[in-house]
């Protein structure tokens, strides 16, 4: 099992704070192998921001994110940019707030800036992310997402955190009831 | 040229941020290739927190950092864990404000922390700790890590943190001309 996540948006919105914490989740909290890569294509020139986790159950000798099995894409730009690049059969989730999407095939849609401005900041539009991310994909466990963001993030902006990643693992649940 | 980096500390003190940073003036304003990774041993469990950037004029193939030709030690539990992976001829920076020394050849001190403090917020000490960086090691133009932190960092923080940068390299120009 060898699974390569892209998270990508545009600074600011903490994508690398998200793929620090999966990664760490899966690493620590869910014994699997995990390596986050930062790579700086001209991309990161305007403001873009992606995150790369490779996720496996051995030691990775190649840490390159080629084709995502899973593509998190929060901005239109990373959705245009990504999307080619991802595996036929592979799930795309993005932030329907700001994304418009060419196909649905293989999407998932949260309105994640929404959600966190319902918990109080837009800033944690990263956390609902990833409880969505948890619900849908099921490659890590809910418990070790926790785990990770309560011994991440700074202890002031905990409750806030964990409270919009519950808010988006409550929308995952709801919507694949659903379906 | 290929150069091995490594950013250590706690989790809070952004290693992660200035990790990017780093990569991200390298790789854009100064026309090397950079990657960063993000490795998750049993030590990230404490809450340990650190960024292995790699540096090179060619494409990177093996972006792990076995040997730092640099180590950054933003705290001593850092420092003690990574002072023994140092290459001999290495360079090692630290906040003396946190971290006491098992020597000096080769090390490099820093009150990050006051520094940091002085500028307004105890926070920005990675800032400082990347300007102090950019003068002793000059592997990296200072134009552009401050293109980089500029590009980065959210806008109503940019100037505390090219504030806190400028002291760090302030504070590196005298020790320097002093020795």
């Amino acid at each position: 099992m060898r699974k390569e996540v892209r998270i990508a948006g545009f600074g600011g919105q903490g994508i690398g704070l998200a793929g620090y914490i999966l990664g760490k989740a899966l690493a620590l909290y869910d014994g699997r192998e995990a390596v986050m890569t930062q790579s700086y294509g001209p991309e990161a020139r305007g403001g873009a921001s992606s995150a790369n986790i490779i996720v496996s159950d051995r030691e990775i000798a190649y840490p390159f994110v080629q084709q995502p099995d899973i593509l998190v894409a929060m901005s239109q730009e990373a959705y245009a940019k990504y999307y080619p690049t991802v595996r036929p059969d592979g799930l795309i989730l993005i932030d329907s707030d700001l994304v418009t999407p060419k196909d649905v095939k293989g999407h998932y849609f949260i309105p994640a800036t929404q959600l966190a401005e319902d918990c109080g900041r837009r800033i944690v539009a990263n956390m609902v992310m990833l409880g969505y991310f948890c619900v849908v994909t099921n490659l890590v466990r809910r418990k070790a997402m926790e785990k990770a963001i309560d011994t991440t993030v700074k202890p002031k902006t905990r409750a806030l955190n964990l409270k919009a990643f519950a808010t988006g693992t409550e929308f995952g649940t709801r919507e694949l009831s659903r379906s």
